[in-house]
């Protein structure tokens, strides 16, 4: 056992490429799914606390009326963001990792059946709140959806390039907070410049709702059905 | 290969058991080098943007004529913590860990070959920032600092546990922010009386300075050497 590990690690590597390997292919099987029922599918990813809930609490209840949502909420342990999301018309399923620090494409998998898909135009899948493993598991999204938020400091791109290189949309949340803490968008930009030219950078307040017509928007622009 | 995943995932978490082993017997080994020299070693956890390199900055800057310290900063990529420390008078070699999610207690040994030992009151390991990983690996540290923002939300001893429990300190940062932020200091005290009682609560901010005495005074009171 002890001798697995002397080898340069190679065992623990092969395993690392196996789960992903099978990751994969769940993520396409998961994904095939939803496109055959019209559904476009988000996995938002940020830090901790960033504000992944409230700017997906905003957002459904905005767009209730028009839209149809469903969400699966990823966290270690405790159901209080699928109870935040409660009072809103949309389907919630809280998916529990225990002590797993991301979401794969199995436990979608599982989510998937506690929801109706039919007539449902978007599945916004909410991750475990972490800058580094769940960037590399595919869960079978269309979309990659990225939160930075203010307090959390303008060296994050450079320090999490695999999070932000693959994202389709990037939110820079609590700019409220902009005139208060020291953040240099520009530092952002140029970061971003080197590695993801593709995705908006949208800036938003989930508090006082600037930037919430931009990320509305980019969000209605991505729907499946007409 | 495949067949191995299938088999419940076994396969996946004795090899997972095994790295665990491992590295608590690296780890311990760490420790009996840093007792050795006299050195009490800290290990700081925390979402990314916490504040820990601030704090830490702070922290040497006021300390540095009392006492010795070093510094192994742990990030994916950049060295750009351990440059922010470059004005200190103390060892600070940054460990970049590529696309791992927490150190290792190997990396710290690796770390620890570039520090010289001798006349060191204080190594201070500054983890990778994630609120799940880094929880399960001991590096050799005598105490784990662990540090909550203000804007990282209330709701996070609840939610991330595993990193609470085991602390020997928790701080509790940016609270110049408290009165600009939803944040509720009790739903912390009541969510760690579950879990931790032992571990005080501080609360500071390293822009007004205050709780910063209590700080000092706690982290002074862990020296080896009288």
């Amino acid at each position: 056992m002890e001798g697995t590990l002397r080898k340069g690690g190679k065992m623990k590597i092969s395993v690392v490429e196996n789960v992903l390997k099978a990751n994969d292919a769940v993520a396409h099987e998961n994904r095939r799914r939803l496109e055959a029922a019209g559904v476009r599918a988000l996995n938002m990813m940020s830090a901790p606390g960033s504000g992944k809930t409230t700017l997906l609490h905003e957002t459904i209840a905005t767009l209730q009326n028009d839209l149809r949502f469903a969400v699966l909420v990823g966290d270690l342990q405790t159901t209080r963001d699928a109870e935040r999301l409660g009072d809103l018309d949309a389907q919630v399923t809280q998916i529990n990792t225990g002590r797993g620090c991301h979401l794969d494409a199995t436990q979608v998998t599982q989510g998937l059946e506690t929801l109706d898909l039919e007539g449902l135009d978007f599945l916004i899948i909410e991750n475990v709140g972490n800058m580094v493993c769940p960037a590399g598991f595919d869960l079978g999204e269309h979309l990659r959806v990225i939160l930075l938020s203010v307090p959390e400091g303008d060296d994050k791109v450079a320090k999490y390039p695999t999070l932000f290189r693959p994202a389709d949309v990037i939110l820079l949340t609590k700019v409220d907070l902009l005139g208060i803490l020291d953040f240099d968008v520009s530092r952002v930009e140029e970061d971003l410049s080197h590695i993801n030219t593709r995705a908006p950078l949208l800036r938003i307040s989930s508090k006082t709702g600037e930037g919430m017509d931009a990320w509305l928007n980019w969000l209605r622009g991505q729907k499946v059905r007409s």
